[in-house]
């Protein structure tokens, strides 16, 4: 029998006769979103959608909805023959190889430029996410190859507004996090990271707590915003399979009402690689 | 009525009269796994702890494992007051404020140092992962604080060492993803990364697939095996609560018996960030 302090797997170890059970936590992704035009109620549709699936929304839940159907519902769209380039795209397009006219909304869109090859133009965006093509997006958009989606604007604001419309719709108080695609330095491949939070504290922190041994934890301190993101990801797919939406039940978090998902962004000061 | 070609949640929108069903996938966190000890074997432990908690292990189930129990069963902790500094170490303890044994053990870990600051040692370990310390955790060893836990070897062949004595007691084909904690360049907090894997390819690569409106997607390549890892740690947390395996259930994923988690690592000739 072990003889550590009760706390976590140990104490369950120590406790005869009780059951044991398996933490659960289950990803529901919504397959009936459905097409998301602009002006459309994203939350509502959720709630339409969950109900028809036979999902209940519950307090506590983790609702994780794709930066696509938010920005599509604000209206992001642009058509890119009505982007006249300016000096500065034109200039940029003899290095980069790409249009002059995207270019230019990735300038519009970023803070500042971070890294030009003749392939890639990484920026930091408005919403100080450092990414390529300040995260504007080529597919998924309409049916015209001529039009691109912008990320919304603010998209805190927009986690903080559905949550607050959930409540209104249901009665229940959730998380609302919205995620977006994109590649990472030193590692290949790409995965979701939250671009817009609410209702949620992005780390879960351990500096200060002990361990299993009593050693105390000082460097840890996870983004557990961005693990959701990732999670959800699994469920959501890409492209032809459609679920931009996915519903996380029974995971531990801290609340927080005050909490953005710009914290999350690493001042460029402490860049160890730039 | 929505008029795409069948596939995914247009389909199903256009399928009237069938039930509509979100999709799953559900996590379960093992609590009853106890402490690893060196010679331990790991699937055994597992199957057992599954059984326990009612826990079935099933054909395409993902068991994400983090690396420090499959570390300890391979005997992967070092007494600090046994290792020897050697001059080099010695030379980096003036820059970089460490234990010059544990700047030993660093240097032994790792292919070649990446970073140094007086806070930071980065480096590329020898899977090749770039990340600090070399991964060597001074946290949840034993009781006792001059030890510390070095990675396993070969977190690929472990993972597939586990994979095939599963398949021995239970029958059943499973993926084994091995995970490891580390901090992101450019974004704050740590996620977990996927360093060993078995069974699965680690990328979901939608290169050349077409998405809702037939745009075909350029860039799109999921580092599937690292979010598996991010998912995983959401239900693991840390330390005190000691959840070490995950089993994942209902996700897809594209079979694969060679691939390994080195793929994940991106190499130095395609770093814009340095």
């Amino acid at each position: 029998m072990l003889k550590l302090k009760a706390s976590g797997a140990s104490s369950k170890l120590a406790l005869n006769g009780d059951a044991y059970m398996a933490r659960k936590i289950s990803l529901l992704g919504l397959e009936t979103i459905g097409i998301v035009h602009e002006g459309d109620d994203i939350a509502e549709i959720i709630v339409r959608a969950a109900k028809r699936e036979d999902v209940t929304i519950d307090d506590g839940d983790i609702l994780v909805i794709t930066s696509k159907i938010v920005a599509k519902a604000k209206g992001r769209i642009i058509k890119l023959r009505e982007v006249k380039p300016s000096r500065r795209a034109l200039a940029i397009a003899k290095v980069v190889k790409k249009d002059p006219r995207l270019l230019e909304l990735i300038l519009r869109e970023a803070q500042c430029v971070v890294k030009m090859t003749p392939k890639h133009v990484i920026v930091r965006t408005r919403h100080g996410v450092v990414c390529a093509n300040a995260g504007i997006d080529k597919s998924n958009v309409t049916g015209m190859r001529d039009s691109v989606l912008l990320l919304p604007e603010d998209p805190d604001a927009e986690a903080r507004r559905i949550r607050r419309r959930i409540k209104e719709l249901t009665g229940k108080d959730v998380v609302v996090v919205i995620t977006d695609t994109y590649g990472r330095p030193l590692r290949e491949g790409q995965v979701d990271f939250a671009i817009g939070i609410a209702g949620i504290k992005p780390f879960k922190d351990y500096r200060g707590s002990t361990d299993l041994f009593g050693y105390v934890l000082r460097v840890k301190r996870i983004a557990i915003a961005d693990e959701i993101a990732a999670a959800a990801e699994l469920v959501m797919g890409n492209g032809a399979e459609g679920i931009p939406v996915v519903i996380i039940k029974g995971l531990n978090y801290e609340e927080d009402e005050d909490s953005n998902a710009r914290e999350l962004n690493m001042p460029r000061t402490k860049w160890l690689f730039r």
